[in-house]
């Protein structure tokens, strides 16, 4: 049904995603293009013309169906589906990951945690242990990986990258501070935590929300 | 100097922050347009309409001081002066970024970290002590603080926005799941880390880098 959507409404979609799971919480059945609009801080045009550009349909004077609108944007972001995720380096970054409910409950399952450091392999974060990094080929091909964390300095993440992606991995969530050059085939979001801080100074030197 | 910087230029300025900072560690005086593209995946048009936008100064035939750039860049963010954070909530997320180090390295410096929970309230972060959220008004009357970090559950954020704005807090890194409403005069960047996985799964179920 949904033709070419741009990347900017990519981007928009878990919100789309995140405020329908929370109508639905509360019980709601059917909104409309106004209302969702005012919860999103978008216009009502543009709620139309976004859904409309992934496929959703909605019917005139009804609204569109929360539940209905909900599902169909989980199919399309991918996220009706279980994936399992391991994560390269135990630090703070990895750990907070790895410790963290959210994630699993959006059906990104943590399953396994690697570092290179023989202080932090065999520590326990939560019910995981951490392995040595040098056993992740092998738990790659015993076991399901869509996506590696990369919470590792910037020195290795690139040849991490080029590593797991020849054991099969196509998925890399990178918090490392650098462009990583992807192999044809793999999908990367950067996590960029830097930036964001000195993205937020600009605004406030300059008196931007 | 510079004039209108677009919201994609501003987005860009922490990447070229980066990259210049990286030049110069490697002992790079001066860079061309086309240097500076190739490793930054822009084109040399791309760049130098860029560092335009935001006053940057080139020389004919001789491309750009890398010194010179670095630090026009980071007075433009305003990195070149320190900022004051405190963080709030002491979990997985608020301990990952009082314990990074990279932060202070960037003149972001967290001075204090508070809690509401009685279990955390005393635990030791690094060399920082959890303090009751209660406190933190005092503390902010007493001590510059710039920056709030809100590393809680998505249902006491926006509360926490107007009584610390009320306080004189104006800028707000929020890594709660919510769309903060911003008294007028505060600058807010969300890291919504959920919504990152999203978008990664999109990009792999539709074959994107």
């Amino acid at each position: 049904m949904a033709g070419y959507i741009s990347e900017a409404v990519i981007k928009r979609l878990p919100a789309y995603y995140r405020h329908l799971k929370e109508l639905e919480k509360e019980g709601v059945l059917q909104i409309s293009s106004q209302e969702l609009g005012q919860r999103m801080r978008l216009t009502a045009s543009q709620i139309r013309q976004d859904i409309n550009s992934f496929g959703g349909i909605g019917r005139q004077g009804y609204g569109y169906s929360v539940a209905g609108l909900r599902e169909h944007i989980g199919r399309t972001l991918g996220v009706d589906r279980q994936h399992h995720l391991i994560i390269i380096g135990a630090g703070n970054i990895g750990r907070a990951v790895a410790l963290s409910d959210s994630f699993a409950k959006n059906n990104f399952v943590t399953d396994a945690v690697f570092d290179d450091d023989p202080q932090k392999i065999g520590v326990c974060i939560g019910e995981m242990q951490v392995q040595d990094v040098r056993l992740a080929k092998r738990y790659i091909q015993e076991h399901p990986v869509d996506i590696a964390v990369l919470a590792v300095p910037v020195d290795g993440a690139q040849r991490l990258v080029e590593e797991l992606f020849a054991c099969g991995v196509r998925g890399f969530w990178n918090f490392a501070p650098v462009d990583l050059k992807l192999p044809d085939g793999a999908c990367a979001v950067n996590v960029h935590l830097d930036e964001g801080l000195e993205v937020l100074s600009y605004r406030m030197l300059n008196h931007q929300p």
